[in-house]
């Protein structure tokens, strides 16, 4: 049986997301791929924070880079390590799972040395995608069509797998998710790698092919989900899920575990419109247009059939 | 006051639609449009067919154009324009209005010649979409946010310039339409020539603001509407048509009549999902992938409020 790692697709293996090599670490620039297989140049923290700022890497793909910086630096001091964790932190502070992950780390500083504890974490990121893959496996059925928006990373594509390694044979159809087209370019790419069956349609389409009984599961990951099953992810999820409620299909989001902050305090990112305006760096829209790009959908429990966690899989009450 | 045709934005008069000059007619190349502005030259119906073919001219365009086309013909014989209207209908078969028109004007040669029955229809046309829009008119209140999507054409910007003129201000978010983003090349831009408050955004925004409520109005043309208020229309139509219904705001569907086929006789064009793979000549996702695009959204009656036509505001009995 191949490794974990082996398994997964090449753009979320370890050695695509962040590589150690000699001083350097070379991270795969998620803007170009597919059409541009290039790495990344990572020499200290603000190479990382570039990086991030610029979605050189994206998703999941700033945690791990991170993780395994700080795994280098088993010869600096603490205020090194911290003014490195500040500068990381805050080029997407909307990143909730990376800030408390990099400050938890921080405070265990002394216990164990830099290097052990940003290995563990990510040991332990590890176990949670193969723990929320177990449980997601069991919601695949032979025969499924399965709908997804943008890259649902490590716990979907492993629950796929698993899926399939039980002998379930279902079929994939993927959101292009304007603007970024992480769907068309991460997605559909890494699933046609592992011979999946996956069909990529514009963002418009998903509800269409609910409403003609075409698909039988929507799936998704999510940035954050609350104990309530209210869950945000990236925009586009909410049409899919009202479309799978009103046509009596299960949504199920993915999490590595729910979010403990109030509900309320939640503010949804207005990115740059101007971003928006171009397609591989081709002008889609006019220069003198107003372009609004709010980037994550915030979708009420009513319309979540359940979350995916490491623990288990959360059922909204039968109505 | 200005004239019908000067009320309205340079895409939708007469002269960019069909220009007669000499022995040619040029028509606004609207796949360009408006990064470029190129008027695409006519000479006979295999130009017309390959104008349609190529998207060069969509929407009320080939009607319009092909009527003017037949209002040069007035040398020629029945059999000659009997064969151009077979040639050109034959490039959109789906366009049943086209056909209708069409045809309809050939049972009815001989009564007048062909120049004054092309020229009646277009006018004709002009009535109809003056009717529509005094209807539409009545639905725009003065401080709206009103949501459409793909290019809705005459009957949705003449609707918003008789409200304008009536003292009524509001402001209207565009869906860009993928994949030939209509809403991003033809709707913004002429809101914005017409100095509407226009606002572009990414297809799968809609729901979004929905939610939010930031949108008070969903207003669409109809490729085909039904008496049961059932109505066809670009995909994308369904997810915002839904989450309108879900989130208490009206949708709004203008159409020039409705359709006495069964409603059991539609077939929804599937287009070539290559086409789908390219923006402005770019390509955005692997030539490997298969992509499926359909073209057209069937929207239910119980997500449609009401039908704007000539006739009047057919509505959704109430619930």
């Amino acid at each position: 049986m191949k490794s974990f790692d082996e398994r997964l697709p090449f753009v979320l293996r370890h050695s695509s997301i962040a590589r150690v090599d000699g001083d350097r670490i070379y991270t795969l620039d998620r803007r170009k791929y597919p059409f541009e297989v290039l790495f990344y140049e990572i020499r200290d923290s603000l190479d990382i924070y570039r990086a991030i700022k610029d979605m050189v890497t994206q998703g999941g793909g700033p945690l791990e880079l991170s993780l395994r910086y700080l795994s280098t630096l088993g010869d600096k001091d603490f205020d090194y390590i911290k003014s490195s964790v500040d500068l990381i932190v805050s080029a997407r502070p909307t990143n909730t799972q990376m800030k408390r992950t990099l400050y938890g780390i921080l405070e265990r500083f002394g216990s164990k040395g830099i290097k052990e504890l940003a290995e563990n974490a990510i040991a332990y990121y590890d176990f949670l995608y193969d723990k929320v893959s177990d449980y997601g496996e069991t919601l695949i059925d032979d025969g499924d069509s399965i709908l997804t928006t943008c890259f649902a990373e490590h716990t979907f594509f492993l629950s796929l797998i698993k899926a399939r390694e039980k002998g379930k044979n279902f079929r994939v159809y993927v959101s292009e998710t304007r603007p970024y087209m992480q769907g068309s370019r991460l997605t559909e790419p890494s699933l046609r790698e592992l011979s999946f069956d996956a069909i990529l349609i514009p963002d418009s389409v998903g509800p269409h092919l609910i409403r003609e009984g075409k698909i039988t599961k929507y799936m998704t990951a999510s940035d954050l989900a609350f104990k309530s099953l209210k869950v945000v992810n990236k925009i586009g999820t909410l049409s899919n899920a009202i479309a799978a409620k009103v046509y009596s299909i299960p949504y199920y989001a993915f999490s590595l575990g729910f979010d403990d902050r109030s509900e309320e305090s939640l503010v949804i990112e207005e990115r740059d419109g101007d971003e928006a305006k171009r397609v591989n760096g081709v002008r889609i829209a006019s220069r003198e247009s107003r372009y609004l790009y709010p980037a994550f959908d915030v979708v009420d429990p009513e319309f979540v059939s359940a979350v995916v966690t490491p623990d288990g899989i959360y059922r909204r009450d039968a109505e």
